[in-house]
């Protein structure tokens, strides 16, 4: 005799063997008994959000900060439709997320009843469906009994490992369909592995011999490698050969950036290249390179180059300067030493045997370095030569910090990050109001990894820290509302620079389109939201105009230490 | 020689044809210099909004007044993904979108640049368009300078026409081709006409025939005869042949309310019929008709349906039950005489030939019946029964009423509207937090209409009064501020019912998903976003926990007026 589990707490229960304590979401007719399931769910809690794109970002960020996809659950059309972007965004930029969507009852679906959230008569109903499927690695509809539990553990499996969303098509008269339980005492396989092991040995080997041979090495991290599990390889790598290391925009944090070995974010050489000399978003996109960093870089005679995205923002407008001759590319879906290309090979299992064989005879850790860079101002205006490095003097070790498309994220590279610092930005992706979603996420994911405030956990809080733009908080301001509703306490920079900044920065510097209502009142924000006196929950807000202001804000124990939302 | 004029503006130029003063959107990096060439056209003025589902709602509630499609500009991916939804709903409830999206240049496009807003390498940049399709009647690529013109010229009749969304993409290196200038001297050709006049005769005849025969006829208007510019048109049938009148949940407001033909709202029998009985979806969306109206209604020999739209919250459930052959359907898309369909027949001309033929011999008009119905309380808890009957007797002639999806939107039906109300609410695809981005498009469609506050025009002033509940609200909050930007003062009716209150209705309702964050400060809410005393801009806020308390407020002659946002 065999005992079962109904079709929605088998789902549930292999979301919570991820490790995963919270799901995000919003209620909707379609997903109510779906819901009821999740509940019965000991290991997981219902995350409420104000809508459905916030949802996303929040599932974006909290995937983030944990290394497993965060989970969002829609409804039907007007929920799975309104995610969209945000899904996408987890697309563009490997955070992963497996989103699940409540659909009407098969039996309505097969009679294309004219339900509220279809279009039109006769609507084919899975025609949402398809509209999700380039931002989407792969997916199922629970419709065949006997396949369910296959397709909820292969969709999970694949979402996991490739780190891009994934969809559970979930009609509402499946929830309760008994599922053969032994299937959980299984669990899940989500270990990368590459399945050419010849080929996986030649890039082993090759590496390790460039590595053995190489007068002037360095180590480049980018984005994916954090985003697909190797970041603590990439840092063990870095100590074991103290080869000189680089960051990208997109993988700033990814090593200790107060090591003497890192030299900085490498972003190519700043210049427009000429194919593309007209094209303002291209000029734009040229964010320099820390000064001397791409000289540096360029001259080495071998770039181990893990975890690559090579987008304009994260290349400097392709102007990357690294000749295949000296160039080892560890990528997650190939690799690629010199001109030869290994489809197929992800970097994770690569890099892992690479760090071990290393790691037999590593070289002398190296000691932190001063910060060389401080550009200190101590009144006057607020400038970005000033706040960024300010920023990164604020920050403590551990603490996540969330940089807003636009005038933070660019402007935060010339911070100076303390180590196990997590930075989340979307410079490929680059949704304005991103973060603001997102930031739910990590405070959702910290909270989980250090426990309850009663924790007798002995590593630091982290302090989650938000750096969004006046503009970009318009799109998406009511989930602070939800900071405060789950007792979370982020502390918020706003940077109220008057409309759409990066814009102007790039085109129609004068014009209205750039404008933002100037009228909102930030002072009375986290009162409006829920912190204030008759709630009993503590908020606190301050203006700065000038640099004494903001030093005194910053410099103040109760600010420093995030004990409420401020 | 030929004068020209770049193709930016020559788009703008076609919209500002339709009549169209103000356009909504968001602005980005895909779209600053297409948003140059609408600042040059003097007929038209940008509207920035915060978001871009919310400027997808305003677009669509700007529609509803207008009559006319609203224009909705966004960016590239980011941008129109997040609109989807919005855009969604206008195709579902016809109520029209032109979307113009601004995307990379054709060079960028064709090289397949990994630009921002892009998901992978070699990444088809059309791969967005794709997503859209469902939800368009049809759309362009502005890539042909050679049929440029043209295409914008089809995309926008067919828009008009259809009033279901319709796409322009624009590239951004083609804003400023120049045109042929002299093509927009020849207006668009927006009247609706039937190819197959011989098929439209018949209808017109049959109907015509079956109007003369009958003894007991009935007019049911649907919110498709509204939609599709058909409202004055049936308020004529009704007036010329006297015969009783009905709206649909979704017409409410389609006919004079206080007219003594006017029999109410028919919405089938109110019951769960036997095929769907264990559907809690098909259950909850059976809202009953008006004592009475179903026996009327289904009693007639002859029942005349206008612009039908036969979705489950607009038929009771699928329980109406009038006999094929007592019934002619005039369509959009075909009309039904009996059991003799005519495919691809509009109503439109149909209808107007009845009415203009009918109208050679009217009927003497009727007198306005009292209101029969009136639940007055005067003291107490503030319940259902009075609410909704209450709300109707505050609103006056020509007044704007948006009702969001829920509660509102139930329990408005209740209402006798005076003349010239209309009613937005978006009852079919039911998206939650609708209302307050409608409620900005209303806004601005209702300034267009009368002109700017210091008109000399005698017509009644009609005010825009927003009824949401506490759980949509938090969707889309921000517009509010919007409204604030732009000097509208609107009355919005906060139902603070504690949650998602129709959920709760339909399943689960101690479940821990239906609940929202209860703190915000609704009372702090305008203040914080824009109307509060150091911005001069005056705004009135109330608590009302009582009848009392809320009839105090609705007999005030201020908060009547509507001289302010309150």
């Amino acid at each position: 005799m065999t005992s079962t589990i109904s079709m929605g707490q088998y789902l549930f229960k292999r979301v919570a063997e991820l490790g995963i304590e919270h799901v995000f979401g919003v209620p909707g007719d379609f997903n109510l008994t779906l819901l009821d399931e999740l509940f019965k769910v000991q290991e997981l809690n219902w995350l409420g959000v104000c809508n459905e794109l916030n949802g996303a970002y929040a599932a974006d960020g909290y995937a983030r900060i944990k290394g497993v996809p965060g989970v969002l659950v829609t409804t039907y059309a007007v929920g799975e439709l309104s995610a969209m972007n945000g899904v996408a965004g987890a697309y563009a930029e490997h955070a992963g997320m497996i989103h699940i969507v409540g659909m009407p009852t098969r039996a309505v679906q097969k009679a294309r009843t004219m339900l509220h959230h279809t279009m039109e008569p006769g609507m084919d109903q899975t025609i949402y469906v398809g509209m999700a499927e380039p931002i989407r690695k792969t997916h199922t509809i629970l419709t065949d009994e006997n396949t369910m539990a296959q397709e909820i553990d292969r969709v999970i499996e694949a979402g996991v490992k490739s780190k891009l969303p994934v969809y559970i098509y979930v009609p509402m008269d499946v929830v309760g369909i008994p599922l053969d339980a032994s299937r959980l005492e299984k669990r899940l396989n989500t270990t990368v592995i590459n399945s050419n092991l010849q080929m996986e040995d030649e890039v082993v080997q090759s590496t390790l011999e460039l590595i053995r041979k190489s007068s002037k090495p360095s180590i480049l991290a980018d984005v994916l490698t954090i985003r697909h599990g190797g970041r603590e390889l990439a840092r063990r790598l870095a100590s074991a050969t103290q080869f000189p290391t680089y960051s990208t925009p997109l993988s700033k944090g990814v090593f200790d950036e107060t090591d003497s070995k890192y030299n900085g974010v490498y972003n190519g050489e700043g210049k427009a290249n000429s194919r593309h000399q007209n094209d303002y978003l291209l000029k734009a996109s040229h964010l320099v390179s820390f000064p001397g960093c791409a000289d540096s870089l360029e001259s080495s005679d071998l770039v181990l180059n893990i975890g690559f995205l090579l987008s304009n923002s994260n290349t400097g407008g392709f102007t990357r300067k690294i000749p295949d001759e000296n160039l080892v590319l560890l990528g997650h879906d190939y690799c690629q030493i010199h001109d030869k290309k290994f489809d197929g090979i992800h970097f994770l299992p690569v890099l892992k045997r690479i760090v071990e064989e290393i790691e037999k005879n590593p070289k002398q850790s190296s000691i932190p370095k001063p910060d060389t860079r401080a550009n200190i101002s101590t009144s006057g205006p607020i400038t970005q030569s000033y706040i960024w490095q300010r920023i990164g003097r604020f920050l403590r070790p551990h603490d996540i910090i969330l940089s807003e498309s636009g005038t933070a994220q660019f402007g935060l590279t010339d911070a100076v990050f303390p180590p196990h610092t997590q930075l989340i930005t979307q410079t490929f992706w680059s949704s304005i109001g991103y973060t603001v979603g997102a930031c739910l996420g990590a405070l959702v994911a910290s909270r989980e990894q250090t426990g309850s405030s009663t924790s007798t956990s002995t590593s630091p809080t982290p302090r989650v820290i938000l750096l969004v733009g006046d503009g970009s908080l318009q799109m998406t301001v009511q989930e602070i509302g939800s900071y405060i509703r789950f007792g979370f306490t982020p502390l918020i920079f706003v940077i109220n620079n008057n409309g759409y900044a990066i814009e102007r920065a790039i085109h129609g510097p004068g014009m209205g389109y750039n404008d933002i209502s100037m009228l909102w009142d930030h002072q009375s924000m986290l009162g409006f939201l829920g912190a204030r006196k008759e709630t009993g929950i503590q908020g606190r807000s301050f203006a700065c105009r000038s640099v004494e202001e903001l030093e005194g804000v910053l410099d103040e124990g109760e600010f420093k230490s995030a004990g409420c939302i401020q």
